[in-house]
């Protein structure tokens, strides 16, 4: 049997966003046979070209493969596909991976339904970007049966990458991912406000870059130390007090607001800074804003 | 002469918190004779015991070396301790470094005064943890007039790492710090709420810690992509658009939300990508929010 009629070897992929169609690149040039679908037409042309099957509905696309991937924006997305009766039936005794980005809850909710529909379910979460798809960058993390995880990880493997299965929990995957996607857009948001801050001062984009690098090399044993904190709840700041780290805040929103830069996100920030002085803990680090957010 | 006796081998730090004994450690193990002040006394004793040289009163520690050094929470703070005569004669024609953080207009402001009192006067700020001083890993910024720089930058070196002269606007270290501030509390700010939304879930900061030291990962080859975004005004959402980065930062808001957790910050970030969208400009990038946020 060629690659291309054992049916193990094939694989249907819902979805042709950025990321849809990135995921789909890499089951092709694994050797995969590849059916696509997207709910606008014309966004398979390139993968056409490259191999694909191009299933003119969603319930032909599922019937092509024994594993399906849907990578749409949310689970509204992803409900308004499946949740259809051709393609519940299309999918019973096969299997479901719903590698789009939404909250836990609604994770668990779509296990349950493919449960009373007889499809088998992972869930599962893209934490890198689309260019990163196929090759060693690329992360992903999983939940779900875990018989059902090993049973499809050679197929999943062709996405390149990492794979971490976390639990049997559906939303398991979902609450790192948000978690992960809380950082990364905070982080984010903060590096486009700090592009406009220095851009205000005379410093361009690329001038800030190469120290913008330096600040995300802190990062990661900054983030170790604040798990290990934030477990243990220590909140130590012997080594930078969080009167001092408000008073930074204060600098960036005084130097935002004087540029006519909106300043809300740091605002934001130093108030949770401002509570947690004002509680009496101002000789403790910023990870006591733990106890404020969570209304402790 | 020995190093003791030499002069230009001297050097006195104003302000022992956490970072500014960090300095007079870093100076006393280079071998340099380092003359300590604090306002609250008592904060010297093991730098003392390391040999230094405490000084009664801030005057006193001025006079002792050609160099001052004054690293205190902020530019009240400094001000409250230079801006007094006994103090302000004593720096006549010596030389000051403030690595103490606050805004640039405050740095142009003290250069100004220490022009006008006939001090010679470096502005400066440093971008890593007290325990980088002394390592390869400290990040110093500096500005002010390139040839006082030069002089003392061999005493400079003694604190380790990395130091680099931005400019003859005493503003422009600031100016980069406030923008690296930026980030940096930004960014932890993200990664203290993800622990506690993490934890809601079940999951511990040991375990999400090594993902998110993935998204660390991820950050350095995006603030080179949005830095050149932003400087070319281009805010390309070709691979992720703003529609789909507002839908997973909905899902943080929504699973906070559901645990009880604050959610004032994304709801900020959130908020300025709707922004976007709802100016039509949905397919671009996040970075499109420079706009929003500048009030283009
Ligand atoms: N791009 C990245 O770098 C990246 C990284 C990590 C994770 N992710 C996640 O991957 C998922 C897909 O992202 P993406 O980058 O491909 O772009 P996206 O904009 O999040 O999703 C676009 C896809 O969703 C489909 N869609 C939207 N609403 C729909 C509906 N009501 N019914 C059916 N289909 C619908 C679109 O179909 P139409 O073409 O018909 O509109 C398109 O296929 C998202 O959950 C995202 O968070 C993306
Ligand atoms: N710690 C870090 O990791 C770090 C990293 C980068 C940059 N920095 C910057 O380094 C500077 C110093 O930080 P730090 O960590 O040492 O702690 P800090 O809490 O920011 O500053 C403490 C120092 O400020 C002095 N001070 C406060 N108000 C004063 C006043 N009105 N008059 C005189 N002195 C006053 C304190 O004296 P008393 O003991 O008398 O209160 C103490 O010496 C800050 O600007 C900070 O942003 C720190």
């Amino acid at each position: 049997m060629s690659a291309h009629t054992d049916r193990s070897s094939a694989v249907t992929v819902l979805g042709l966003g950025p990321m849809g169609r990135a995921l789909a690149t890499a089951f092709l040039e694994a050797g995969l046979r590849t059916t696509v679908w997207n709910r606008t037409p014309g966004r398979d042309a390139d993968l056409v070209a490259k191999g694909a099957v191009s299933a003119s509905s969603a319930e032909e696309a599922v019937a092509a493969a024994p594993l399906t991937v849907v990578c749409v924006v949310n689970y509204d997305a992803s409900d308004a596909v499946l949740r259809q009766d051709a393609v519940t039936s299309a999918l019973k005794g096969r299997t479901l991976v719903n590698l789009s980005a939404d909250t836990p809850a609604r994770s668990r909710d779509t296990a349950e339904w493919a449960g009373r529909h007889g499809i088998r379910y992972l869930d599962g979460a893209i934490m890198t970007p689309a260019t990163t798809i196929g090759t060693d960058d690329a992360v992903f993390l999983h939940s779900g049966p875990e018989e059902l995880y090993g049973e499809h990880r050679p197929v999943l493997a062709a996405l390149g990458g990492t794979h971490t299965h976390l639990g049997e929990d559906p939303g398991r995957a979902a609450a790192y991912d948000i978690a992960l996607l809380d950082i990364f857009w905070t982080a984010m948001a903060g590096y486009t406000h700090a592009l406009a801050v220095a851009r205000a001062e005379g410093v361009t984009g690329t001038e800030l870059a190469p120290f913008a690098q330096g600040i995300a090399a802190i990062l990661p044993p900054l983030f170790t130390e604040f798990a290990a904190d934030t477990d243990a709840g220590t909140y130590s700041g012997e080594l930078n007090p969080i009167t001092s780290a408000a008073s930074t805040m204060a600098h960036v929103v005084h130097a935002s607001e004087a540029h006519g830069i909106d300043a809300s996100l740091m605002r934001v920030i130093e108030g949770q800074a401002r509570r947690v002085i004002a509680r009496g803990h101002g000789t403790d680090g910023f990870t006591r804003v733990a106890e404020v957010i969570t209304g402790r």
